[in-house]
């Protein structure tokens, strides 16, 4: 078996499972946040009273935080008031960061675990070994009453990556390489399992890059193998109590992919699909009006680090509003203690508090109509950041910081 | 005649003017922001081509930064792309800070002059001897076409205030204190001409929160001369092109009024009138769900250290969130030198960018109903900060502080 079919077969009580097969299975940790929050207790509350473990669910205001509008207020309301009721005391209100950041700089995610969340996005979770998936409302609302949920077992493919990524090209160059290549549906339902050299030197920040965007692939999930900076990483934050799942060496993929990214420049998504992916040389000089690095995507102390190093004594370009967000509280306090949020501010840069900000074209930092912003986020579906007529073109944190300084998108391997 | 009359005859090129006359004066400089520039710039183009004067005009970009939806960032395109046309060089579009910061501390601001702003709280820069007023978009778009208008001028009011501040008294407490006396509307359309050694012996930033507050008693402006610290910040920052007016020692006041603060406890402006002031402990106790540090009134540097001192060490409560929005960039970067911005976040706050932020009840902490809000800003009319059911109590960065730690409304001086 692979990893998920292995973790799977855990999690539901079995001793082997197939790919194609429904289980119900056992759920280890299961999220929502400010915007997922309301419609899954509106929905439990019609099945259940209580939930199954208020100590395996985790509720995270990311989205909308601090609250943009009324609604988002009332929104946080009934999930604050939800907790209370519930004793679920895993509530990170006060703009702790990101949920995708949050849950695994917090010890909430091991590996080996299946691991649900009403957001998309959830797939992150698998750079550490975990079998982790997006989720309705609706769905969650059932796990919430019963701490269980159906899975068809996924097909996988295997993705391998090998290579020394060159300077300024990084996880997102990785992934977005490989979305061009697999498409935005070409993975659907399917387990993205990530190996390769390029995989297991990464640290978990670059990790967490590429399964956060097994989505844009249209994946069930994305998963690796913990690797040793992995394993480091949890141990370094007091997570030790689980065990590693790795896929049988004989373990059957649908389909296979193999990547070669020694040469590879930085890659573009432009818009408005995420797997309308160029190489930078070919997208160069795109004028820019916003430049955003954050996001459940690149917001971690490595991207920032990244994009310091390119802005470090350059000025933003006066046409451009550059915009940073760390992914988490800590980051951004880790941040600071090295001088990046410095770094930023002298540069021109805007740095607004963690969470989402305008990823999801909800608030801070909605762009109009012809504007183009060059973003660090995972989507740049028309619209995603605002008005329909936008335009979005995905990066690395490198490029949209040298984009900013530039004015258009640039190449930072040019400095 | 007063400093007021003295600045006003000077600018219409009288030799005298009397409280009640009709005079047309030149404008020294003139300032919209991102939600009142489309409004002057439509009604300009209705009425000329050219600006009077490009280098007289500041737009600043403050209310909705970075913009909080597509109908906001569409108002930051037409200010853009005006000045631009125009030539209008004094723009502020990347998150510089609020526009009564951001004119003082980048030397737009001198003694004598005449300054008029599509914003209320214009009257700010009073606090450096200067005639400031807010006005609607449809004069600030004659001014910007003629670089003239018209004022009568006001009658006076003389608010003298002595005695020392005790400790976590400033500023913003004697503002309440004299709001509560004189009334929301005690002083429609009257200059408030500030006085006393309270006043002589104050930074420039306790009198721009004294002045800043002078339309919520209706005036006209608020107007200090300068003292010795208001020069020496002048200095400091390259500044000496001006003259200081003074009032003469006969000037004829409508009305007087005096202040003794030696004795002053913190002073809560209580739902829903900014009048409705109560010594703090007539209130304290209020459960709150949102604490606001920020704004033009009590966003600065002092500010924050007050805010800082009391929350060093302790933790915002759980049921709290606290929200610190530097006045500026420059004083964001400040609090980070100093580490308070270190402090805010250890203590559990959410520090946002640079801005007015919920203060207008537009984005970045809106309340839900029901909630209560604790801020130091300058406004608490019904539904200012969100749902017209919430509930806003206006107090100084200390209280706010100490409040968001006991989640309730508190007396610092009780430490």
């Amino acid at each position: 078996m692979n990893i998920t079919e292995k973790i799977l077969s855990r999690a539901s009580g079995k001793k082997e499972v197939h790919p194609g097969e429904i289980i119900e299975a056992d759920i280890d940790l299961a999220m929502s946040h400010d915007g997922t929050s309301p419609p899954t207790i509106k929905t439990f509350h019609n099945v259940a009273q209580k939930v199954w473990d208020p100590e395996k669910i985790v509720i995270v205001f990311d989205h909308n935080i601090p609250a943009n509008n009324i609604g988002s207020a009332e929104f946080q309301k009934v999930a604050k008031k939800f907790a209370k009721e519930q004793g679920i005391t895993n509530l990170y209100t006060h703009g702790e960061g990101i949920c995708h950041q949050v849950l695994p700089e917090r010890g909430y995610i091991k590996p080996g675990k299946v691991i649900v969340g009403a957001d998309s996005h959830t797939c992150t979770y698998g750079a550490f070994g975990a079998f982790a998936t997006g989720m309705g409302a609706t769905d969650l609302a059932m796990v919430y009453a019963t701490g269980k949920t159906w899975f068809m077992v996924p097909e996988a493919f295997k993705v391998t990556v090998n290579g020394e990524l060159g300077k300024f090209v990084s996880a997102k160059d990785v992934v977005l390489n490989a979305a061009g290549e697999i498409g935005s549906s070409g993975a659907t339902y399917k387990s993205l399992e990530f190996h390769g050299e390029t995989i297991d030197s990464m640290h978990p920040a670059g990790r967490m890059t590429i399964c956060n965007m097994a989505i844009e692939m249209g994946a069930k999930n994305g998963i690796m193998e913990p690797n040793k900076k992995t394993l480091e990483y949890l141990k370094n934050i007091g997570i030790t109590d689980f065990e590693v799942v790795r896929s049988d060496k004989d373990a059957v993929y649908e389909k296979e992919y193999s990547f070669d990214v020694n040469d590879l420049e930085p890659q573009i998504s432009c818009p408005h699909d995420v797997d309308n992916v160029k190489g930078i040389s070919n997208v160069k000089g795109v004028s820019i009006d916003q430049a955003l690095i954050g996001s459940c995507t690149n917001g971690r102390l490595e991207d920032l680090r990244e994009a310091a190093e390119v802005l470090n004594g350059r000025n933003v370009h006066e046409d451009v509003r550059l915009l940073v967000i760390p992914a988490s509280a800590n980051i951004y306090k880790q941040a600071l203690k090295e001088g990046l949020i410095e770094t930023f501010i002298d540069a021109g840069a805007i740095v607004c508090n963690p969470g989402c900000g305008p990823c999801l074209g909800a608030h801070m930092g909605v762009i109009g109509s012809d504007e183009v912003c060059v973003s660090t986020t995972n989507r740049n579906f028309m619209g995603r950041m605002g008005d329909p007529e936008s335009y979005l073109y995905l990066a690395n944190p490198a490029v949209v910081a040298y984009s900013a300084v530039l004015g258009e998108i640039s190449n930072p391997q040019d400095l």
